[in-house]
């Protein structure tokens, strides 16, 4: 359970389990934000991972909406229901795929969340073109060079605009014997758009 | 009008004034969840600025909640005030005054923000221990060296718990006639903690 309006749940109250990877703290309250949701919106988390997009998205577009999550991997898919259920929600559908088929089924999305996509996040965005709602946002989370790369060839080609690339570095404090001491994690890439 | 139920205005939504600072999207946007807000609340902003946090706190506790926004400098009271039209919230009381006597009157609050407070930051952190329910959040948004290590020197002796130290590195692309640069914004520390 999660008893604030705001998005930004710690890393540690979610369930976890190896290799199946987590979108932090607070790189997900910034791609939260960027996706500017409201109650009962569609949204589509691709690469749900651990599901913690999908929780604070479910959260904050309330039971009037629902949140669906696809990974190709079983062990996110069972992680994603286990987070589900450990925050009470009810509004987020598991689907376990192949994004670039699933996705054509699906009915029209306000928002679409790409994260880890395997290396598909080009034609992922290509197929959400289809999938989004006119005014609806898509927000990506880009680890890779060639995937930041890729993406931004391909989105000038389509129909979106007020399109942001944001760069975030966070770094964590830790408590040494001497002192407290700054820990660096890896720069993730947002980019987000309206589609027209 | 801000019709999303997350937080993240874009800068640009924002009334702005020379030399009146304004804590950025992305910044803001953790703070935001740093604080973990809900309806109801009370909430100081100390050092307000433009307002921007004054109001996407505000729209975060619902007119049920009351926002208290303090600032020594005129202009950013004036600039809060035109915030708080712009964004049509009625749940903003604007302070002009020294933040460390003007707490003192104060209803407790549920959480404290503490911006930019010329060189005062540590004796409003002391101040904020008093003020803060218990369970309270404190949330503080620090650019100086020497802020940063005399508010950790400050923490360790007061009753607060939870202790979270994040740095921020934002950078935004920006087009130029060959590519896509990405420019670099100073890096934030973001220090929150929960009262005992």
């Amino acid at each position: 359970m999660w008893n604030f309006k705001t998005p930004g749940i710690p890393d540690e109250e979610f369930e976890r389990a190896e290799k199946v990877p987590i979108t932090k703290e607070e790189v997900r309250v910034v791609q939260i934000s960027k996706a500017r949701l409201k109650p009962g919106q569609i949204v589509y988390d691709i690469g749900c991972g651990s599901g913690s997009i999908s929780v604070e998205a479910a959260l904050q577009i309330e039971p009037s909406g629902k949140v669906l999550a696809i990974d190709y991997d079983k062990n996110a898919i069972e992680l994603t229901k286990k987070n589900m259920i450990k925050f009470d929600l009810s509004n987020i559908s598991v689907i376990h795929g192949n994004a670039k088929e699933k996705i054509l089924d699906l009915e029209k999305a306000d928002t679409i969340f790409i994260g880890g996509t395997g290396g598909d996040t080009k034609e992922i965005v290509e197929l959400s073109e289809n999938k989004l709602k006119s005014g609806g946002r898509i927000v990506i989370g880009i680890i890779l060079i060639e995937t930041l790369y890729s993406v931004l060839q391909v989105l000038e080609k389509l129909q979106f605009e007020s399109v942001d690339i944001t760069q975030i570095t966070i770094s964590k404090s830790r408590k040494t014997s001497k002192g407290t001491m700054m820990l660096a994690r890896n720069p993730v890439t947002i980019i987000s758009a309206t589609k027209i």
